[in-house]
């Protein structure tokens, strides 16, 4: 039986459900390169929201990135989101929820030892009815925030 | 179809699988409480675990807590852990892996701004064959690492 979704959830309504479609990707430091995506969000009628995303190579199919993590709204308009990477990658996130955009900016990005050494992210995304875009800014490697991923995805399941 | 256990991953295969059992958890500053839990170890062909864990409610099983988050071993002795809780924290964890025990402690706790004072995590998992022990031990609020979870869980599906 499907939970009810918790009040303090609504906020964040608009992300619910499975999206799939495809990226770009691109840094100063490596070739640019294009992926297939699919992001999940579901809730357990608890007040966050549990994000997965997966990526695969776009003709070869191999995986390719994944993340997992939790949004959690603040009141109407402001949210917190917590996410890693299996490269050894924490991301604490904040920022804003604007009707169907949500602009976030790293709070603090943590890492393991053997991990790439990023530095600051931010993420937009703009959602409208089952079309999402977003946006991936990030500074790694000490070069400064700039542009690195954007990709485009509909809407699949509920 | 399930896809080849990548080569650096085979010190962590004997944590795949789903398990599932009961924990008791306590700290001075809340009441004593115990669980069901399950806890999620796969992997898609990458040298790394997605870990996914959910507590609920012995009695009245609504959910209580979640994690999620990615085991990368560095080695044969090695593990660098990264994981994260709806309420806003992320755990960078790094240790030992000796033959099926893993010990590690966190290198960095990071947290939202509406997140628990959480500043130390150490974790102790003991897998003998199909049956799973972890300890957690936790520094929050001011107090000192002590004792906070304790549990003991039965693989169900490999």
């Amino acid at each position: 039986m499907e939970p009810k979704l918790h009040e303090d959830l609504e906020p964040l309504a608009f992300l619910l459900g499975t999206w799939r479609g495809e990226g770009k990707g691109a840094y100063p430091t490596i070739d640019p390169f294009a992926y297939e995506e699919e992001i999940t969000f579901t809730h357990i009628g608890k007040p966050w929201l549990a994000y997965a995303q997966r990526t695969k190579h776009p003709v070869k199919g191999f995986p390719m990135h994944a993340e997992t993590g939790y949004w959690r709204p603040i009141g109407a308009d402001r949210v917190e989101i917590v996410l890693v990477h299996p490269t050894g990658i924490s991301e604490i996130q904040e920022g804003s929820v604007n009707s169907s955009t949500v602009d976030v900016a790293t709070t603090s990005v943590t890492r393991t030892s053997s991990a790439k050494e990023v530095t600051q992210l931010e993420r937009t995304f703009r959602v409208d009815g089952d079309l999402m875009r977003y946006e991936v800014r990030m500074a790694a490697v000490g070069l400064p925030l700039q542009p690195h991923l954007s990709a485009e995805l509909r809407r699949v399941e509920d």
